[in-house]
């Protein structure tokens, strides 16, 4: 494993973006110069993932921040306030974004309150957001540590989506941190990738950051996992999440619910592994979550290539979410919590 | 409706295929002016669907025997051996491709046992080669009438792949021959069609037919069914098969095994619509049905945008077996069929 794979970083001349639209077949870098493109980068799914849009979203911030030209901290609070609902606007599901906000303006009221110079601010809210960033690889890798463990030696993991080192502030990643933190603990691990229709995000993103770190992988269409499943084909699902409720319900990427219903009828279990700022305890379960809708066209095209005939109706739905009842732990960075979720996620928070 | 879709049919010229490769986006006819084109269209794709295959299979028997340029019914013999392991070595799941063979070949044998000409013999065997394909269309046309009234009024119907039209002889289709017969008992349905991955049938194909005949539909990806079935949203599934097992076991398209499951943890009846051509009394359980393995770039590419990395692993495999206890009901020509199925099955073709 090369562990080397980051897809956001701070830099002066702005938010560096791996374009992630362009992977598998190109690698290119985009350098966002201001908050509306790092919104734009966040929306157009530039980057994608709940921690990676956490990250960016802090990074969006500080940019923001550092490009007021004002010396006056109420004018800079107001400001900061509108970046926040610009960036805000941009992906309802990912709780990661409105953690990492309130994050972010937290620090801004402390250090406002402190009586600190504007320019003093600015330092201040770019430090908070590289230690965001920093944060998020430390978690990964004691999320990778705790649910390495849960894998054993020989064993092919399925996974759904992209939940990796390019969904995170990078490295290691949640669901893919669990099977590089296997191997980094010496197990043989294969992965089998349902491709995630229609953004092909298994196809293009976890194929690509597997075969990087030489951990051998099968591409599947999403339709396919059931069929492998029956015929013993996988001993572990695990995935990541864009939002889990106080009850352990989990929002993640569509299709994860019918690999979950696959994985108990088959029992095999089935792992949710993300940062505690995946959490959201003002959700009480999954009904309260909201599931975006996307654009049409990522499933009636691909690319220029025309699929489906003009006129008929199309849903996008980008989420679902999976009951609690069919997960078998989730890991975060605290540890492995179990069910009932509604205790061991809030003895997580308190630890 | 317009109830006018008819994928093959039969010329002077050869057998004439509409090239369900390049649906919806164009509408191409195919002249096959020999066996062993017809052979690569099926292999290729050209026509799908197991009634599809079967009436294909019949008429490039006939275009064979009627190419056949001697005068001796021995040497025919031979040849029309030699023209049926070609045809029958094209798909391995579809058992109607070998129902259809057989039945060409005792059509064969007993114009041969009546002492019947070379050129008499020609004639006999496009006549059946017909006559399969009448058949197949009236079959239809009753699973049509017995499958749409076990179809509420006002529901909506989800279907994976095509078993339509274009997968059948023509006009009705299998499982949207069920919701074509619903429609025209007076009822009001709407259709969600997977888009079934790699190949798209459900896009493609059933997508286009739908629109065709002015019934409602609405495309999702192969991952969606699940949430939409939480959401209430599904009334009822039908799917065509491949092949079914004596004991109601059913191989059909990649996907099907998952949405069944699904539709049974929601309550949702599971319903297989096929003529008795597809029942397959010498196979005891799903486990015998050999499952075809296709060409992994279906995966890795759509016609030629690149989806994935080089170097990883890819699985295609196209079909998948449903046991029969997630199946609520078969329905063929002869009627509906419920478990115990090894005994509802067999009353079916003693009638």
């Amino acid at each position: 494993m090369k562990l080397n794979i980051i897809p956001v970083k701070w830099s002066d001349e702005g938010v560096l973006m791996l374009d992630q639209r362009l992977l598998p077949t190109e690698e290119k870098w985009l350098t966002l110069r201001t908050y509306n493109d790092v919104a734009a980068g966040i929306k157009d799914m530039v980057v994608r993932g709940a921690p990676a849009i956490g990250v960016s979203a802090a990074y969006g911030i500080a940019l923001g921040a550092k490009q007021f030209v004002g010396t006056n901290a109420d004018d800079l609070a107001e400001e900061i306030d509108y970046i926040s609902d610009v960036i805000g606007a941009t992906r309802p599901t990912a709780v990661n974004l409105f953690w990492a906000i309130d994050r972010m303006k937290r620090t801004f009221e402390k250090a406002k309150g402190e009586g600190k110079s504007v320019s003093e601010i600015k330092q201040i809210l770019i430090d908070d957001a590289k230690a965001i960033h920093d944060e998020d690889i430390e978690s990964q890798r004691l999320i990778a540590q705790f649910g390495g463990e849960l894998i054993e030696n020989d064993s092919t993991v399925l996974t759904h989506c992209n939940a990796g080192a390019l969904a995170t502030g990078g490295v290691w990643g949640t669901a893919l941190g669990v099977i590089r933190g296997a191997v980094d603990q010496g197990k043989k691990v294969s992965v089998i990738a349902d491709e995630t229709r229609p953004y092909l995000q298994g196809a293009r993103l976890t194929a690509w950051e597997l075969n990087e770190d030489d951990i051998p992988v099968t591409l599947i269409t999403d339709n396919m996992s059931g069929h492998i499943m029956k015929k013993g084909g996988v001993q572990a699902v695990v995935v990541g999440s864009d939002r889990i409720a106080a009850n352990g319900d989990v929002a993640n990427k569509i299709g994860t619910y019918m690999v979950a219903v696959l994985a108990k009828r088959h029992g095999i279990p089935f792992y949710v592994a993300a940062p505690l700022s995946t959490v959201d305890m003002n959700c009480p379960t999954g009904d309260e979550i909201p599931i975006e809708e996307r654009d049409t066209r990522e499933i009636t095209h691909v690319k220029d290539v025309q699929l489906a005939p003009e006129g008929i109706g199309v849903s996008n739905y980008a989420f679902d979410v999976t009951p609690n009842d069919l997960v078998t732990a989730i890991i975060t960075e605290k540890g492995v919590a179990r069910a009932p979720y509604i205790e061991s996620l809030r003895k997580q928070f308190e630890q």
